[in-house]
């Protein structure tokens, strides 16, 4: 059974200071976790909306390419093409855009559990792929670079993008290395016979189910060989959508992968996946239920419920520290042993 | 004014035998088209569907990965959850079926008008990719080496799958480039300041409408640094998806590339790009009116009416021999010169 930490959750918006003064937070959630030097760093994923005191309309917040800031949209309440039904985002006579924009802040801690937020943004949207923000940062180390991949969201659609860091101070960004759309990318932390390898998860609109997949690189920067790994289940707590989580552990017993599923009621869970250790392709034990799912009230309601996601997580020997957003809301804490994990598979598939 | 063979179409479904004594040709059409030695060779998509011998049920093809082979599922006309409005896909309680499967074959001429089909499919489904068919191809010539990249479709969705032949009689399927959904991939036939360039366009499920992107290869099997470059339009012949049709050609102006566009009635029309030679994700031009739209009997009528779509096309100097599909039934051939297609642009954009 997974430990929540006591004090859970360890970063609510309550906890992080708007980038400007007009501005609120209104979630901190699926943060990316490094171990780097001493300390356990999160990359937090900052949600922020302009403080809402227009009776008549929304304020919805969208990067302006040639100012470079986030500009203010007013949407009209009571316009009949604007459907606010969705929390998270507004559909217009043409077009859509999200209620919130977010961007990515570091905080530190020395324990893995009591963190210090910085109170700038590290990574913030700056191209016109991020024109509506940047999302779900997972931070993969490959010698003494820390790559960092994220959802790129805009009218035109769902990239991928890759930065890569040194420092934690300074990043650049490297471009796109998915096309829309595609979320939840997660880069394994070393060659494998030659070649990077990446999990990813493509939206499709024509016949399937959103999926997991994996592809092939010899750089970082470009991929192919595409081959999908993992589909939605018939029953269960994954029948609706699926994809990776946290960046894969090398184990004993090959791979382990935290993914992430959904089921019709869009509550989401964590489970794993085990691949084989020279053929990631290989999958060869999935978790018949979940290791991790919404129980606790910070889990259960918020901006988003019934969610948890993780982008992150710290191993530790046999313990595994799992960094997980909570009803996109906040951040929560959770230990798990691979042997726990592996208990969770229960049967060969 | 393109000058339309007087003897089209050159392939209609009655022009070609189908694989297997128990089905029929629906469709000719989508041919990739090359200059190859003396003769000039189209790739026909043939696609094909078992006769329609049972009242009671519509014989959908599927290819089956185990078996190696096309097996015919019986979808009940009466039953309630089966939809068969589309006449290219049926819907499915749980799923989908493509009403034909196709595969490609070689046809050959001297003259670029009088062709000869080869008996035989020269790239056939084969792999769990290609369950619904393989379809449009396009192929590039880079030094002795012909690449045929084409849409695989499947229950997994559609992909682009990269082939290599240097006789165009054994091809090597080299893996998925692109992952689902993306189709209407065009890969230059050089590299430019040492990368491999493609144009494709990603299906999307969120905000974005399908446009034209490009991307970058080191090798032709990896891809990254994906770009926007050309959208659909708000008013006139491409407001609802367009993508990139023929491989493009070098001219004096820059890269001409031919691209297919459709209304909100689905009405496909191709159009011209021209793109920066040295950056090809720079878009100089783009063409005000369509350079061929569905004019014709056999573009007007047939499976998909008011479709010409190209594939391929066969450049001689000023000269270029289109190759489309027609009414997604047939295929024809139309002549267009250079300076034809620049006076298409009028303006810059």
């Amino acid at each position: 059974m997974p430990k929540r930490y006591a004090n859970n959750p360890i970063f609510t918006p309550a906890s992080i200071a708007p980038s400007r003064a007009d501005f609120e937070v209104i979630g901190v959630f699926n943060a990316g976790a490094i171990q780097y030097g001493e300390e356990i760093l999160l990359l937090l994923r900052v949600a922020e909306r302009p403080l809402q005191n227009d009776p008549e309309h929304y304020l919805a917040p969208v990067y302006d390419v040639e100012k470079d800031e986030i500009v203010i949209e007013k949407l009209a309440f009571n316009h009949k093409a604007n459907s606010f039904a969705d929390v998270r985002v507004i559909k217009l006579e043409s077009g859509a855009r999200t209620t919130s924009i977010s961007h990515f802040r570091i905080a530190r801690s020395k324990d893995g559990y009591h963190f210090e937020a910085e109170a700038k943004p590290v990574i913030a949207p700056s191209s016109r792929y991020e024109t509506f923000g940047i999302e779900d940062p997972r931070i993969t180390q490959i010698g003494d670079n820390y790559y960092i991949n994220y959802s790129a969201i805009s009218e035109l659609g769902i990239t991928t993008m890759l930065a890569v860091t040194k420092d934690f101070a300074s990043c650049d960004k490297l471009g796109n290395i998915f096309h829309p759309d595609n979320k939840d990318v997660t880069i394994f932390p070393k060659k494998i016979n030659g070649l990077f390898y990446a999990l990813h998860r493509p939206s499709i609109s024509h016949f399937a189910t959103p999926d997991i997949w994996i592809a092939q690189s010899p750089d970082l920067l470009h991929w192919g060989n595409h081959m999908h790994i993992a589909g939605v289940r018939q029953e269960g707590w994954d029948t609706t959508r699926v994809g990776a989580s946290a960046v894969p552990f090398l184990t004993e017993h090959g791979w382990l992968e935290i993914y992430h599923g959904a089921d019709e009621n869009n509550r989401y869970c964590l489970g794993a996946l085990l691949l084989d250790a020279e053929r990631p392709w290989v999958v060869k034990r999935r978790s018949i239920r979940p290791i991790l799912e919404p129980e606790t009230t910070y889990e259960i309601d918020g901006f988003f419920g019934n969610v948890v996601f993780a982008c992150g997580a710290v191993r530790t020997g046999n313990e595994i520290l799992i960094y997980y957003g909570a009803a996109d809301t906040s951040i929560a804490a959770a230990m798990l042993t691979i042997d726990e994990i592996m208990a969770s598979f229960q049967e060969q598939i």
